[in-house]
């Protein structure tokens, strides 16, 4: 009886034990957390507010007079010596690894032994006037040599002598009404234009396309001084003998003239000048206004319209030649300029991602300048800079993003977005494939005014969820965040009540990036008031006035701009590394395309009446964008049910989001543009800096204004449609659930 | 005393309790599998065992059977009743999903009113002889209606009249020697060409580069009958009244002639005829071998060399025209085949993964025959239904492969590879972006010999794999594995002791997959003995003679051919879509690089001057190889170290398998070919058929032998080797370790 109960006691403890055990096992077995941490976002959160307060105003002061001390054209041991510097000192902040990136590609450079200008010459050739052979020096920079004069770069050589006709901006719309309008031809003449609304390239393409046999620009008044402000050193205006460098290529994305398409390596096929892309085949100049009074002061023929009048005291007659007793004189220019194959580096610098290394995140801006780079590019790669630098210091404290970033300092963006380019084509394939996006870092800042922002529609969320948690950098603006800042300065009225965000165009790094492979993009900088100033980017662009004290009197005396900007640029890199989920929006991007699609159709219904007889009709793109918009909206609708702890599900929708920018991508390009492949957004064939909403579609209606044949053009309206409806129908396919 | 001991009791229980506890919960939390099931492939590799043996020799007879009782050509009632049914079939076997998918595309068929055929008329136009308007019908089909009649699909119409001249097989190197050697010009004649060793589009295109009028092609019994063989019915050889149909366009992948590189869809936009792709200018038609006799017996001019003369007993004089009494006679052709836009219909099934629904393994053959479709493509369509039957079985017993699977019964290949192509370009983001492989189901046999395979280089570990885990289907093998039936037969003596698989041509619907996407692709059949047996495809190929009867008489009485066709079929994508880490060997793919470097550049040496001369250099093609190599090894050496449990490493290796093959895809595409964009395997440009590596340097040394500026085409082919090393050493690129 007694070992019974005892039996029977062990028993019941054996079966309490037991379940206790059981218990425990069970509650062991479910509280594990089978996967990720799903409260990484908080922490993510922590960590930004960390990287966004490290950056420091005076911080990007100290890079800004750092780089900026000397001049740092593409292709020099100057900049070479730079490049060394950055890569030191991003290994010095921490990244994992930086390298130095070299290609070979075709630069451009005058002559040292035999200058460029242009002259008036009489009817025996001697030279009345000549131009400025280079800017007066800054006051601080007597002593610097290697300062590149004004030039053009990529003119072809030659001394064409001839008439001077002026064709206003040197648009497309320019040469028209010069030629339909006022019926002059400017074969076999000099076409004298001035700077502004359009990228330098185009106009140089126009007067080739008229048959110019060469090409002025110069710098109006009316469009590089704003009112009452004084000129450089006591102002930031251009002075009269200032000038603008530039490239005057016509690359539509090609990069490297020589090797379209594939990186300029050492075994890299190169082709013949001859055969380059987009070289102008007539010389180039570009002068101050005080040397343009001089070649327009004595000009004939009829007085033009008003708008095609700028602000300098002469009369602005279009010519051809020079009237009455100069009627004898003509002008000759004098370009001695030398393409050149040449070594330029990218520096690029990494960043291990811990959960996904695979996937990068770009921050990439130039570093080569035209001279100081005052503002550009040294007020962004001093933000680049200063990001590096608050990244390591995480770093060290043992955080790590989720996804990779990557850091570059661009070289020979002057000369076409060469390095840029040249690293995209040789990294294209990895790109493809893991890029989730790319942020631009060229000049930070163009004005006074408030933020502007330039990206792909699926980073406006993210754009506004960053500028709510930076503070506005205007004075007397202390408890506003710099959302709020700009809001009440640009508000996007039209559309819809929240800052205006623009689109993206061309003429910077992300063009390779954005327009050729497909990769979400955006860029952010401080402007000017768009609605009072009208002058074009900024006054001494490209100039050699564009110096640290330029920045530090005038644009932003506190860094407190440019370090705004800093945080824009790098919380967007943050957010876009370290999210569990990519901060990026589709339904954005639909709300973007039915307006686009809106804005292209209203254009086409100019022409009701060709509409009807050749058939053209908008329906299969207004019906893409609504099966867009609906697959859009059903995708983010299924990720609030997303299971975050499954890392499959989370890298299955985020590989949904990462390739939604490709799938705007047409591998067989825009017409005669085998690089600009994005069907949504590139620049408009007659305007580089200008990104049009489906640019196909909007390039053959500009062609309707000025065809010889209807048909065949409204032909080309009905196919451009038809490429942009498929292009839009097939990325609402990859928003679809998968299988 | 009592209460503190029984506290100390009750305490020391606690204790026990607690620890008991504890040790459960420990126990639990370490003993939950937090990832994925390692014992996976394990798992996998039973379910493939279930998978083959479900596959039956018997189901795939029924099928072929049930398939080839009416023609199925493209666009007509029959082919589409075939599709609702197939549809019908796939369902109940169990697909999650099957879809109609609909283009409307270019197709092409005889005038019913105006039938095609060739005439000998004399010199008042008189018809002295007609060839046949149809082929004898085999017996047990006397009945059938809708025999579409041997023609040339997208002929142009026209009646030209003028002398033939013979030009063998119309290669370019046919007329070529024709030209130079023979001093005999074709502009102005009709040619006759036999059919064979290339693509009949090729041979259409050099007769239009050439001059000629017309273009006849006839099947020599020299290359469509086997010795010792008797013509169908009483044995597989082409009697003298069968003739091969077939399309005779240049379309280098372009799909649909009048909507390349966008799927016909209701929206899209079409070119008129005269600028569609790839549309013959002149009259093709194909003929027997007995009317053959007719038109070549009275041929006057030389007697060819014995390389021209095929096994008729006829001179084969190369003309031009009629010897002596015969000599005022002509060649009329009399062509009125339509082009006409007719909708076709894909029909694609989905089996949705069950981890990575957002990777595709596409399983594609296609429907629509020229006639019955005895070989061509119902043995390659009842292999697919077979497949899909097995893999339903499964689903019920609730396996679900890893990767989703998709089942393709195209439309229109005859035609093109239309249905094929529509459907790569309407779905080639979300294909780019997420598939994994793409078997081919064409004929699945073509000789009675032994296995054949032709798949890229990363699919050979695979292929050898799954054919040790099939049967040989040989008589008197029952012990032997397909592997070693196979081995024994076609042993790779050259490269390697292991069975023999070539290189992917073209010629069928893996095209836009492979060549176009960069898709990993393979293809399977059982095919004749290449050493002995040197006839074209087979000899009744595309004429009305391929019945059910022909193959279960001749080709595979027992269907165990077919059935081991199958289970390599679908053992390839049941591995690839179950595989826990995908089974694609970038090791395998350095091999064949290598080999194909050494290939492409012996074939420069042949020019050892000119090397010199141009400047022409393989080096970097060999370093890149050689960079690729080392890649491949590191990578998989990285493979064995691989945590199998974490899910996210696993994608990220897999993610570059997958798209190992994309890599070799140069968007540019190769030269005057934008839709043949593999920069290492494409057909030459000489022949469709035939899949060359390295196709850009190919053709290029190809026009070396024929050009009139050695300059320029050697430069090319500099140019060409450039952009090879630049693919291949990009490739190399992704697949080293992730940032």
């Amino acid at each position: 009886m007694k070992t019974e109960s005892r039996l029977v006691q062990w028993i019941c403890w054996l079966i309490v034990i037991t379940s206790f055990f059981l218990t425990g096992f069970i509650i062991g077995w479910f509280a594990r957390p089978t996967s990720t941490d799903t409260s990484h976002d908080a922490g993510s959160r922590r960590h930004l507010r960390e990287f966004l307060d490290e950056m420091r105003a005076e911080n990007i002061r100290d890079h800004l007079r750092k780089f900026t001390r000397l001049p740092h054209l593409a292709g020099t041991e100057q900049n070479l010596q730079l490049a060394e510097q950055i890569k030191g000192e991003w290994l010095a902040y921490g990244l994992d690894s930086v390298e130095m990136v070299p290609y070979d590609v075709l630069l451009s450079y005058p002559n040292i032994s035999q200058p460029n200008y242009i002259s008036i010459v009489d009817e025996l050739g001697n030279e009345m006037f000549n131009t400025s052979l280079s800017e007066p020096v800054p006051e601080g920079y007597e002593n610097v040599s290697d300062i590149v004069p004004p030039y053009s770069a990529f003119s072809a050589q030659g001394q064409p002598v001839g008439d001077l006709v002026y064709v206003n901006y040197g648009r497309t719309e320019d040469f028209f009404q010069l030629e339909r309008e006022m019926g002059i031809n400017v074969t076999g003449k000099i076409v004298i234009v001035r700077y502004g609304n359009v990228f330098r390239g185009n106009k140089v393409k126009n007067a080739m396309l008229h048959g110019a046999r060469g090409i002025i620009m110069f710098s109006d008044p009316a469009d590089y001084c704003a009112p009452g402000v004084q000129p450089y050193p006591d102002g930031w205006n251009l002075p009269g003998g200032g000038a603008q460098r530039g490239n005057v290529l016509n690359l539509n994305g090609a990069g490297d003239p020589l090797t379209p398409g594939y990186p300029a390596k050492e075994y890299t096929y190169r082709y013949n000048l001859e055969e380059g892309v987009g070289l102008p085949k007539i010389p180039v100049h570009p002068i101050g206004y005080h040397d343009a009074i001089q070649l327009l002061k004595n000009m004939g023929g009829d007085i033009p319209p008003n708008n095609w009048k700028g602000a300098l005291n002469v009369s602005y007659r279009i010519g051809p030649g020079f009237t009455d007793s100069f009627s004898t004189q003509k002008v000759r220019m004098n370009i001695h300029t030398n393409n050149q194959v040449t070594r330029i580096y990218n520096v690029i610098g990494r960043l291990r991602g811990a959960v996904e290394p695979d996937r990068y995140v770009i921050l990439g801006g130039h570093r080569d300048a035209w001279v100081f780079g005052g503002i550009d590019p040294v007020t962004g790669a001093a933000v680049v800079h200063e990001s590096v630098r608050s990244a390591g210091k995480l770093l060290r404290k043992g955080w790590r993003p989720r996804r990779s970033i990557v850091f570059a300092s661009w070289d020979a963006e002057e000369f076409g977005l060469l390095g840029s380019t040249e690293w995209a084509e040789e990294n294209a394939k990895v790109l493809q494939e893991r890029a989730v996006a790319y942020i631009n870092a060229d000049s930070a800042i163009e004005g006074m005014y408030t933020l502007r922002i330039d990206c792909t529609p699926s980073l406006h969320t993210l754009v506004y969820d960053i500028t709510k948690q930076v503070s506005s950098p205007e004075e007397g603006e202390e408890g506003l965040s710099l959302y709020e800042s700009w809001h009440k300065r640009d508000n996007w009225t039209d559309d819809r009540d929240a800052p205006r965000i623009s689109k993206l165009g061309s003429g910077s790094d992300f063009e390779a990036y954005f327009i050729r492979l497909g990769i979400a993009a955006g860029r952010a900088r401080y402007t000017k008031n768009r609605k009072t100033e009208r002058y074009s980017s900024y006054p001494v662009y490209h100039s050699v006035y564009e110096t640290f004290e330029l920045v530090e009197r005038f644009y932003d005396p506190s860094f407190r701009k440019l370090r705004a900007v800093a945080q824009v640029r790098g919380g967007l890199i943050f957010l876009l590394a370290d999210s569990q989920l990519l901060p990026l929006d589709a339904s954005q991007y639909a709300g973007s395309l039915t307006k686009y699609a809106h804005t292209i159709a209203q254009l086409g219904q100019k022409h009701p009446d060709a509409l009807v007889k050749y058939g053209v009709s908008f329906d299969s793109l207004f019906s893409a964008v609504e099966n867009f918009t609906v697959a859009a909206r059903d995708f983010h609708e299924r990720l609030t049910t997303l299971d975050r702890t499954d890392p499959i599900q989370i890298r299955m929708v985020n590989d949904q989001l990462m390739y939604l920018e490709r799938a705007f991508v047409d591998p067989l390009g825009l017409p005669g543009r085998p690089f600009y492949r994005h069907v949504i957004f590139a620049p408009s064939s007659h305007n580089k800096y200008a990104g049009e909403s489906f640019p196909g579609i909007y390039d053959a209606l500009f062609d309707i204004e000025r065809t010889a044949n209807p048909k065949e053009a409204w032909d080309e309206v009905r196919r451009q449609i038809s490429i942009a409806a498929f292009t839009v129908q097939a990325a609402a396919m990859t928003l679809t659930p998968p299988a």
